[in-house]
């Protein structure tokens, strides 16, 4: 596809999680064919080695950070006349803010195109050799705010639990929740101790008549770090274990249960590894 | 990558859905590098003008169907000697048979690696314009076999519903459920009519003292067509509704529940579409 060949309007590249090898095609002929390319840079990151080769792959681009998305009166007047790409890591619709702007371009009458990417979250479900079928809703665990600390993330990972399924656990990456720096994705222990100090408070608002608080420490979990990069690595233990593991850069969890002989045997196997 | 680069074993490729636009650079790469490719033909399907294209764009190939997946004995011998190509339409990693493969080719220690793709599930979601947090369990709509209903798929997705959570509902492509075939993909009037008779089932099971069978026709949905291909279509309205819809070949349909506001707005979007 010739650079001429792309209309004018907002262009949401997904660009796949971690290596610039998991672009496809379609996306990479698209974002070439762009005259301006921005990259949303808060709700996801590339490798600092990857980040450097972006300009030779897709062409130069700039930049992008929470509030240019949010309030994006330039990115839409600019794509009413050209064809502008806003380049997400992972896939550009699993990001509330990609859906709103969405919503602001048919508003506006400004053209509006999806390509779509291999997410991340597809990804870690697929390296983790548990059933995809199998999961139950997906939990987000954010960094606490001052003293203010939500149980509903334990919650719901109790609920899929306790039907049987595992749970994807995304783990937050702005200790701020502003958007305006680089992301800091939350460590494997900070993100088990997180999930105890949950089961205390809620052991706590439960009064003590019901028994000991949730010892999340002894639930298996799958941590997947730098999916989709070089670095890419799965383990699988206790979340004791996990909370243990050192190195890496992003992470996602896995919090499995009622595994199949299958699944269990795909655990021990990255277990070993 | 060069051929000499890829070492031998067995390498299961993604090689997205629907279009080959959707393959990624290393999946191309890796599997022009292997000595022989097979695609696996029971548990998705690529269009035929896609096919046609299979060979200019990944090289010579030969079609696999159920029986030599799962007793892989020829396909471990010859991945024992030269890299040998799976290649699988969407992701590998999601039907169960692919991670019995996994197993299979540790016990006979034969190299295996996966490289992974966009899955058709994924996109579908990611073209729903719903939130995928807020997605519940996923279910499998199966072709009834002979006089067998199971209401189970039916009672996951009101579980799903009474959760507040939506929930993605894949349709069957195999009515004999033996894998022999190519794939005949459920259409929507037939998954409907399904659901339709699973509601009476549950409801005369249950006693006529529960009132009313539920009315799943009333029920929203989205239904998504040729996810990933040029003729991709996404359709909303009420079960009914997308029961009336013809046209297209592999349907996937969602259903959603206690969409927010913003959900509800792209729900609408689909629906003038």
């Amino acid at each position: 596809m010739a650079s001429k060949d792309v209309s004018p309007g907002l262009w949401l590249i997904g660009i796949g999680p971690g290596d610039l090898g998991h672009i496809t095609e379609r996306a990479k002929s698209i974002a070439r064919g762009c005259s301006k390319r921005y990259l949303e840079g808060y709700t996801a990151v590339l490798p600092s080695d990857q980040e450097e080769r972006l300009e030779e792959v897709l062409g130069t681009w700039e930049r992008l950070m929470r509030p240019s998305v949010e309030s994006p009166e330039r990115l839409l007047d600019e794509a009413r006349e050209e064809a502008v790409a806003l380049l997400i890591v992972g896939d550009p619709m699993q990001a509330t803010t990609h859906i709103d702007l969405e919503a602001r371009c048919m508003e506006e009458g400004v053209g509006f195109e999806v390509v779509p990417g291999m997410s991340a979250t597809a990804l870690a479900v697929s390296l983790s050799g548990l059933q995809s079928y199998k999961f139950g809703r997906q939990v987000t665990l954010p960094y606490p705010y001052g003293e203010y600390l939500a149980t509903s993330p334990l919650e719901m990972i109790e609920s899929n639990r306790s039907n049987g399924l595992h749970t994807l656990v995304l783990l937050d990456l702005d200790p701020t929740g502003m958007g305006f720096d680089l992301p800091t994705p939350m460590r494997p222990d900070q993100a088990v101790s997180i999930l105890d100090r949950m089961a205390e408070r809620a052991h706590e608002e439960g009064g003590a008549s019901k028994g000991d608080p949730v010892e999340v420490r002894k639930w298996d979990g799958i941590l997947l770090s730098d999916v989709g990069t070089g670095n890419q690595r799965v383990s699988s233990g206790s979340l004791d274990d996990v909370s243990n593991i050192e190195g890496g850069y992003v992470h996602t969890l896995i919090i499995p249960s009622n595994m199949s002989d299958n699944e269990k045997d795909a655990f021990r196997r990255r277990n070993l590894s």
